[in-house]
């Protein structure tokens, strides 16, 4: 018979790739929002972050619970604290996907995007969403591999992010300065999301290794 | 005679102070370097960052130790928890000082700010250092009304924040796109840094009060 300490600990990991999950389909309907031109769309986003708010205090109170009642050591005290920091960085990621909707919405009925940089945004978006899942997944299969991997993905945000700069600095950028401040902080957002996936990531090789994994590059 | 462990919790507590400090005088160090055009004050910022990381690595250290040894319950506990996730915050801050001394260092020998922003840029910088010598204060004294007072101080940052976009799109904008650019995440790195000084002083108010104060605004 399992017992009900481990039962906590896998359900605190369940909470915690659930909001991943919640996150990504965040992300997936901001970007959408954005590109479509959908209000609506946008304003889904926004009224729902509320949620991903609400499992980030179930999963703190889960954690402070498991901490006070039960002492976890070693691995589980990882497992507790790691959940802390994860719900914390999944939380960060609703909100960064909240202001995408939010600069969808400030527009309308005007795109915020030119439709040049169109197709970066929808790449920006895709490799996000991607990036949330394998999160998800890594929290529940404890795939170190796997972990790793999402730090490769996430050089694709980083490569993306830095186009968009050239593609605003470079002289053929006919839409002016408003477009440009918009497209500049909706590429931060994009590019803060895939980081704090990885950081969601990193945490779990600590849960496994008992090591961080090297420096993150911020 | 005060026990070891209390102490322990007072070295964490000191710790995390001392490392408010060290980003307030990185980010104090930083808006200099912009605002004086100043490549080897910049440098220092970028080549110091490291020893905020070293500061984190040491409270987060210590916070797994008095997890692991004391297993300590309610406001302990509290104290503990709110150290890890203060830790998080505070390395943020230094990482967005250091992203700050950055921007001064890729544009030397030109400026990044055109004249006109000058001022608002000493001035979130004079807000956001405040920011954060008042957080450290208030995880020494753990005063909540002083804890409170942040978050109105942020306001002056928020403010100032949304003015520099009042600038930016207006008009009489003469500097094209790239220093709006370059503006657009500068204004952001301020906003955010005052937003983790905020977020440090409401987890001392939950220490203390067992409950977090009111939603933050993202």
């Amino acid at each position: 018979m399992r017992d009900v300490y481990q039962e906590q600990l896998d359900q605190l990991a369940e909470v915690l790739a659930t909001m991943c999950e919640r996150v990504a389909a965040a992300l997936e309907k901001a970007t959408r929002s954005l590109l479509e031109v959908d209000l609506q769309l946008a304003e889904q986003v926004i009224s729902e972050d509320v949620h991903v708010d609400e499992i980030r205090a179930i999963a703190e109170e889960r954690a402070f619970a498991l901490l006070a009642l039960q002492a976890p050591v070693a691995t589980d005290l990882r497992i507790v604290v790691s959940a802390i920091h994860g719900a914390g960085d999944v939380e960060r990621m609703g909100d960064l996907a909240l202001h995408v909707a939010q600069a969808a919405r400030r527009r309308h009925p005007q795109p915020v995007l030119p439709d040049e940089v169109v197709p970066y945004f929808a790449e920006m978006g895709r490799v996000g969403v991607a990036l949330a899942l394998k999160a998800a997944e890594v929290i529940r299969t404890r795939d170190v591999a796997a972990a790793a991997q999402l730090e490769e993905d996430d050089d694709a945000m980083d490569d993306l992010h830095k186009h968009m700069f050239t593609v605003l600095m470079d002289r053929s950028w006919s839409h002016g300065v408003g477009p440009a401040v918009d497209i500049t902080l909706l590429a931060r957002f994009y590019e803060r999301y895939a980081d704090h996936a990885v950081a969601v990531a990193r945490r779990i090789v600590y849960v496994v290794t008992g090591q961080m994994p090297g420096p993150l590059t911020v």
